[in-house]
């Protein structure tokens, strides 16, 4: 480990952690925070420092940092801007390895205030501790069960890292996780970065071996060639996937206010990201679907993309969406027309997409997925019209002819012909180990996800996209990652 | 009424149908189309058409057209292609006005097959009659009740219009509206339009007062001049909002063989369409979200756009957001400067976007929004981060600590809180007559879907976005609608 890596494990395994401003008024950050680690499973010791308090939230208090008898890894500080010189110092005192300053009131309101900034990071660097913040808003640790943040999030433990200079937009990235049943490794609200930065974050994730995604939400580097550095080395081992905030003159001044970040250029740094390898997004779903793609997809050999789908007009919409992403739909080769010629009506397509003829027979969809995806010159797949039983199950239950067939379902429509194509698709992604990414209109309806189908899906870390273009967007970055990976 | 609206008019409204190809067949389009057609509210005559059948699901059933004693008006044909000519002869004889033919196998399987597909024209203007398809999904007509689709889907009643020369695409439009309960007037799937074409069905819902916005997707246009004259027409009246499939050479070879359409150039499209004032859009979620705000939102009056945020990394995402999509983001004028501080802390932000800061006070969101809102330089607002006690909710009611505080909730993101916030926001679109547009992590989980909060969006029609940038597109959307209105 590089100097800076072991220094930050502190902060995300730390054995004790003393909570400076721990309070017992619902309404402040120090009982709202406390209260969210106590409700987590953190492994270590937790010592509230409050002055006017004997215990908070049934957890014996000190009055200070110093009268605490027993060693402190993490300093968690909910006190206002004003303190945080004199609190740091009693860390230094106390031997505090890591601190995290939640306060806002730093750089982003005034420019005067950007010497306090620098004074942390001087302070931190003399007591050889590491600093997160401040204006930020926590930290999750899943190898310690430490979760502290604002919002009463509890991710499951899992494998996406994330580091965000804003507070919300990394609880963003959370809530997809939370809705998907996905979970994360570490979590960093960087906030205004006087100590620590984004890079150095990621540099630990990327040695770290409960990561194998990361996501980052930047609004400006302090120091653009270390970052990029950094950056270079880690997509080398792991995906790094980043939106990027203030890309725009409006977005530029709305984040100098935010996290007192200056933008540069976004055409440069859309450059020097493609450089470094990384995977630049646009919006917050589509990070989180691309994130999660990284986790249960193999990466695809080459550019070429087979699609089976239950109706043309989505299959036309996909094309379109291939061809705006820079991936290739190979002309089907004769061997697989005529194995698609057993399992199809004879007026079918005969291309790619192949369309398998508008739901007439649903099982036809797996069997053309599998000799798809057996191709030499397939390397990955979309399928799409997947789960229709979640969309219409509910019409035929309560209809008055309910009880007069047994089955009034569609052929193929049925629930259990959709577990028997979740089961197939999630077999063949592993067994050819080529990615198979799905969307389907029933990925729209809420209830769908309660769905015994999309369960089946979600526990193998797969989500269904509620249109072709996102799941395309997703396929199209795991190929130029691994083209990346190949070409470097 | 011009001629081709009036004929169009025994499609929408028919007082009888005769269901040509009824079956007792599970399986069959026959079967299940007619079960959807009898499961609809359809308030005409019914006549099932099969030799074989003295009745079909319980309807009494005719060995003929001819049969039939009584008038026809529309016929459903689900009987394969190569008896629909016979029987469009015994439409004419019968008096039939419109015909609906479902079986594919035409123009898209062969080259020779369009001449089938000209006669079927040709005989459509002999015999004075329309004919919707061939190769098609189904119709919706509200005002009649009608509803006869190939999936089970029973859209509500309402005032959207689509036109879809793909019925899966068409259906993935109904889905959304189904997921936020949001209703439809019309819905033709009009497959290869060998007699009537979108442009067609567009003029119809130019002149249909249970249409307020129209939907369409487009493969491939025959008569492109007819097409963008009609267009110009309607957008004058309602917005047109069109996703077009085949705009890459990918897509456009999909679309040869699914409805036989030859695409054109794209650029040359998407440049008629902006003069025609049609909105153009990228996908499926997009085209929703911007028809049902276009029935729920008044339309900006100019390009300026006021944020108010509970997070400032949202606020700079927004901000680029509004950038790339051509809005203003005006600096804040000097009194509202004042009012906002009033209600927010000292160290607010002072500009647009407002960050009422991370949540401190939530009550003040609404406050702030109400101040921007009724100020004369701001045409509409976006407000980003409500709704937060429907993620929030669980994790405290599970606790142990749930005993011990009456209040556990962060001040303001209790659910009396949100709903507050959602009759104030909705209150202020009213009487000020702007649109409010929403974003919110919230609406990402399935479940605050059923939460009381977007229930009360949901009831004035009001779709939550998950993220900031469908919000701002939506709202561009509207407003350049808007310009085009007053440049026109």
């Amino acid at each position: 480990m590089s100097r800076i890596v072991e220094r930050i494990d502190s902060l995300f395994n730390p054995q004790s952690i003393a909570f400076i401003g721990a309070s017992k008024k619902p309404g402040k950050w120090g009982f709202i925070i406390f209260l969210h680690l106590l409700m987590s499973s953190y492994n270590g010791k937790v010592y509230p420092v409050n002055p006017n308090e004997k215990e908070v939230l049934g957890v014996p208090s000190y009055p200070s940092l110093d009268d605490i008898p027993y060693d402190v890894d993490l300093a968690y500080v909910t006190i206002p801007q004003d303190k945080v010189i004199d609190i740091m110092q009693e860390c230094i005192k106390k031997g505090v390895k890591a601190v995290i300053l939640i306060a806002a009131g730093f750089g982003e309101i005034a420019e005067e205030n950007k010497e306090l900034e620098k004074e942390i990071a001087s302070i931190a660097e003399r007591g050889n501790l590491v600093v997160m913040g401040p204006n930020c808003n926590g930290i999750v640790s899943a190898s310690c069960g430490l979760c502290a943040l604002m919002p009463a999030f509890f991710p499951k433990k899992g494998h996406i890292a994330v580091v965000s200079q804003s507070g919300n937009i990394g609880n963003s990235i959370l809530v997809r996780g939370m809705e998907h049943n996905i979970g994360f490794s570490r979590y960093i609200s960087s906030g205004n970065e006087s100590h620590l930065c984004s890079e150095d974050y990621i540099e630990y994730y990327g040695e770290d071996d409960e990561t194998k995604v990361i996501t980052a939400y930047i609004e400006g580097i302090k120091d653009g060639r270390k970052f990029f550095e950094v950056a270079k080395r880690v997509t080398k081992k792991k995906p790094i996937i980043l939106l990027k905030g203030g890309t725009t003159a409006f977005g530029a001044s709305a984040a100098k206010s935010h996290t007192g970040s200056m933008a540069g250029s976004a055409e440069v740094f859309a450059s020097m990201c493609r450089q470094a390898g990384i995977i630049g997004v646009n919006n917050l779903d589509e990070m989180f679907d691309i994130a999660s793609s990284f986790l249960c997809q193999p990466l695809p050999k080459g550019n070429n993309v087979g699609i089976v789908t239950g109706g043309g007009g989505w299959g036309v919409v996909v094309s379109d969406a291939c061809a705006r992403e820079g991936l290739n739909l190979p002309d089907l080769e004769p061997e697989t027309i005529s194995a698609l010629d057993q399992i199809l009506p004879s007026w079918w397509n005969k291309g790619n997409p192949i369309d398998t003829v508008a739901g007439q027979n649903r099982a036809a969809f797996i069997d053309a997925m599998e000799i798809l995806i057996k191709s030499d010159y397939i390397d990955s797949a979309i399928g799409l019209g997947i789960g229709f039983s979640a969309m219409t199950g509910d019409a035929y239950s309560t209809s008055k002819f309910r009880s007069q067939f047994k089955e009034l379902d569609m052929p193929g429509h049925s629930a259990s012909q959709d577990l028997k194509t979740a089961e197939k698709i999630i077999k063949l992604k592993n067994e050819y180990k080529k990615p198979i990414l799905l969307a389907t209109d029933a990925a729209v309806m809420a209830k769908s996800h309660e769905h015994s189908v999309f369960k089946m899906y979600e526990d193998e870390g797969i989500i269904v996209f509620p249109t072709p273009d996102r799941a395309t967007r997703v396929l199209a970055k795991l190929t130029h990652y691994k083209n990346y990976l190949q070409d470097s």
